[in-house]
């Protein structure tokens, strides 16, 4: 239904994107880009979903004034710096926009602004000055642009995260492609992270919204790596229409089928951030089944793998399921732990570990091989209705320790 | 007010304890004690609080049976396993009981039993029933006596917990003492750990039961080392009235003379669960004030004592005060952040980070020297109110994630 193609925000028709070192951080090598701009040929539907953070960066606030009108032709965004808890920052993040704009020929209300980095700096905005016009310049489409945006946007990040899909709308062929930033300060709620989504799909602006915050709200937002909800982030989507589909102005079949598809991309993202986190060694799935409703499955799922113990746990291949079960239990969701089920599974193979709320014997040679795989699935079933909801984290080990102890020099 | 005195749970007229290695777990050191006798001479006004974890071990529910009337004569305890998710817990927990009270010429029913170590594996109380008859006989008061009970009930503890006063209650001098164990999967709510105490003041059990789940609000309840909430944990106290003094049995002078005492001794045990956290390597305190509610200030400064990325900031004595204010924020708890003043305080001086919500110039230096010291306190003025708390956590260190990457074997 959906196939996977090059590319990532330059997927889709319309786009261009380029990237380069601005130095936003003095000690950054210059081989590192920290400054990237989006743009698309003609206004987009827009929407974005922000951190619920009572601290919120300053660029969160000028792209929530931004899109106001539900448009906008572009995205600036800068690594190395959150423009956050600093006296001038909110100018900073509007002349960010106003370099955008002048740099392209577009207003600066068009641009979404964002920022990752340290917190309480202040930005180094004439250094993204200087490096405005010629990033201008740069723009174009094609896998390379959009590679070196994922690039300019990481900040502990090992991998960069690029995904894009093609998916038929009424006859006609509609792209959709995101590129994002992980790895730290991760605990979505609402938005996530840096996550920024393109497509040419037709669709106004108050049902893109709606789609996704739907799609974050079961993707980005059943991630955690280490419990911290950051003060930056947001997860926002351009829409420019150059697919040609008929306009989704209403809950059609349509609508629908782009729901899918903006939750398949989304769910690509959450598992490459999870598997990404901090640190990481491989990447925790815990999915919570027969459960009373979706939302206490997924209350128990997230405990799970937010659980400092089950992600050490996991780190060290240790089949220690009584710390699922305590994760579980002060989750404040509603389950009871007597009829708790628990099986780890991953490519090597599966071990249930735990019945009716108590221990099974097993093979302890075999759980450390079914541990000891980039993705461990934690299978629990709670034997109570038919809800279910999969959440993604990643091991603590000792990198992200070694990452957090120093991380502003 | 308060005068330290030696020992700790025999430090109160008619107590007395001892401990014992029963081999609960095989692979443990025949020189590690893991079974532990507390008896009062005489019946005890008795009152406990529980982890509100949903998951509770088998051992809590047996304690809440045996504290329905109000007294008790004494604790069973063991380490190295936590008798929680088998088939047979609550059997186990009962014959634990019953074999104290067969050592000791009491009867099942006024034990307090508690167990801690691993989730989910078989309690071998065989080998507790074979070592009770030698513990019994054992039993004696004096400073060894509670010195070998603390220790039988660490787990990871480096050290073990024990403090013990003596105050005036109408011209009669009372003790109070405590043993406790911590160390990790601790985020107490509403007990913690374990943490026994007693104190030969005279009180009835509804007033004991008040005192204590008032003082556990504001000490117990405010550490966190790992925001793993306990299957295991309480908080228990034992009155015996060997004091002489006037029986406390309404809220007069007395009865909050007795609350302060008791406040004092658990901020004691607090402050020392939280320094030796699992892999801790300091003592972090933050306090909020000037804020609208004390509630409000409580949650602000557990949020950032449990943020994963303070803690590891605070391991690498890195002064990134931008992650208290993203914890802040993220706490749920009403505050302005442009209001928001941050100091970093210890015993080699303060340095000021943060002063209306943005960062301050600082000495580098200074601050490194400041957090580089065996306790760091958080100092954090919202400037809204009167009203403050303070909460008490540790570093996130290499050794955290290594003790419990594979803490089973």
């Amino acid at each position: 239904m959906f196939t996977q193609i090059p590319s990532g925000v330059t997927a889709a028709q319309g786009f261009s994107a380029a990237a380069i070192h601005a130095g936003v951080k003095a000690s950054s090598s210059p081989d590192k880009d920290d400054l990237m701009l989006l743009v698309s040929d003609c206004e987009a539907s827009a929407a974005a979903v922000y951190t619920t953070n009572r601290v919120k960066a300053a660029p969160l606030y000028v792209t929530m004034d931004h899109l106001a009108d539900g448009t906008a032709r572009g995205v600036v965004a800068n690594s190395g710096n959150a423009n956050a808890c600093c006296a001038n920052a909110h100018e900073h993040a509007e002349a960010m926009c106003a370099a955008a704009a002048a740099a392209t020929g577009l207003e600066a209300g068009q641009f979404i602004v964002a920022s990752t980095g340290v917190i309480g700096q202040e930005l180094n905005i004439a250094a993204i000055e200087v490096a405005m016009p010629a990033l201008g310049a740069k723009l174009s489409g094609g896998e390379a642009a959009s590679a070196a945006a994922a690039h300019a946007i990481m900040t502990t990040d090992t991998l960069p995260k690029e995904y894009a899909i093609a998916f038929e709308l009424g006859g006609q062929t509609v792209h959709m492609g995101a590129i994002a930033k992980g790895s730290g300060m991760i605990h979505p709620n609402m938005g996530t992270t840096l996550t920024f989504v393109t497509t040419d799909c037709a669709i106004v602006p108050a049902l893109l919204h709606e789609a996704l915050y739907g799609a974050v709200q079961v993707t980005l937002n059943r991630v955690s790596i280490d419990g911290d909800t950051s003060t930056n982030d947001m997860c926002c989507i351009l829409a420019n229409g150059k697919a040609g589909n008929a306009l989704i102005d209403w809950k059609n079949d349509d609508y629908h089928s782009f729901c899918q598809a903006l939750r398949h991309v989304l769910t690509w993202i959450a598992r490459h951030i999870a598997a990404d986190g901090e640190g990481a060694s491989r990447l925790v799935t815990c999915t919570v089944s027969g459960s009373r409703s979706e939302e206490a499955a997924e209350k128990l799922a997230k405990a799970v793998i937010q659980s400092s113990l089950v992600k050490a746990a996991m780190f060290g291949a240790d089949a220690n399921w009584g710390r699922v079960l305590c994760a579980m239990g002060y989750s404040k969701a509603p389950f009871r732990p007597e009829y708790v089920d628990v099986t780890f599974r991953s490519a090597a193979g599966e071990v249930a570990v735990c019945k009716d709320g108590a221990g099974l014997l097993f093979d302890e040679e075999l759980a450390k091989t079914v541990l000891t795989q980039d993705e461990v699935i934690i299978e629990v079933d709670v034997h109570e209705g038919e809800h279910s909801a999969t959440c993604w984290g990643c091991d603590l080990t000792y990198d992200y320790v070694k990452i957090n102890g120093d991380y502003r020099t």
